[in-house]
């Protein structure tokens, strides 16, 4: 399986972070991100969004982080990552929601504001920033892992842009029970970082 | 089950739209949206981000449409909405994260602020839509369904924002594509519709 890959891309840490701590082994094709390798042929017309990750296996050509986690946990990682049961399933799902939807357009956003000079509005970036985490962190301080009790494909989305937050400008010391969950997530077995985490 | 609801919600009709489609049995509790209802207690409590709509079985409670759709699919709608084999998930995965992103800070967004008064950047809402718009008339002009050729999770997901993008100033006439795959849902058996489409 080929992930076309930037070392500096949350959204490809989370695949390689899953691939790692699950023992599932990918082919690392670098993309040269600053010359827009993405926005062009032949990368565009595997992903008409311009954007990476893109998993490709065989015939099959994956765009999505999220949907890239949940294939190669379905094919390659088991049950302990996304579950079958409807019930479990569901309740790891709302989180890679999360990640597409409030972490995408608040820490991550925030990010590409000031590392990658995106001309989004910083200020909305922050404020969405400022909700998610106060949700996460309300939810950490009473839950070790994002859902059932242990790490999921939850963490695999979810961990990468909070753990890069302060590369957007955000501080995490206001959010102690964030960075326990941190620190455990580093601690687990063939645990990877990237840049900045 | 119990389906805490606002019948203007497009997120709420797409779990009402995955029931009609496949015969689900839903208990439909209104939420009296503009007293704020979901903003404190009891509901507040199901779902801490203040949002609707929220699924309620028994002990499990669920937030978000997407994971809502994928606990009704997996638990009492079948594979052909929700496929097993990983492949054909992932693919339908793809959209329901498309939905999540792109079309919650696009159509949806742009409608909020025209519809609801949200104080949302409506030129960004309006940029955002126009590209993710563009990128599914273009996946439409070659598949008459957005994954496996058929209707799936997908169509749930993703349609009923793209349905109500005019509610957020924006026409769908350039969109022919677009417009044939509209046609195509409405024509499913069991549609239901909502209010404004």
């Amino acid at each position: 399986m080929k992930l076309y890959d930037l070392e500096l891309s949350g959204n490809c840490y989370k695949v390689r972070l899953l691939a790692a701590l699950a023992g599932i082994e990918l082919e690392i094709i670098p993309v040269d991100f600053l010359d827009g390798e993405h926005k062009r042929a032949p990368l565009i017309d595997k992903n008409p969004w311009g954007e990476i990750p893109i998993l490709e296996d065989g015939e099959l050509i994956l765009r999505d982080a999220q949907a890239i986690l949940i294939y190669l946990a379905n094919k390659h990682a088991g049950a302990q990552w996304w579950p079958e049961d409807a019930a479990l399933q569901a309740q790891v799902a709302q989180w890679l929601f999360t990640a597409a939807n409030e972490i995408q357009h608040g820490p991550n956003a925030a990010r590409l504001v000031d590392k990658f000079g995106y001309t989004l509005n910083k200020a909305d970036t922050l404020a969405m920033s400022a909700r998610i985490l106060g949700l996460l962190e309300s939810h950490l301080n009473q839950h070790e892992w994002l859902a059932l009790n242990r790490p999921t494909l939850a963490e695999c989305a979810v961990f990468p842009y909070v753990a890069l937050a302060h590369e957007g400008g955000i501080q995490l010391s206001d959010y102690p029970a964030i960075g326990r969950w941190i620190k455990r997530i580093k601690a687990l077995p063939g645990f990877i970082p990237m840049p900045a985490i």
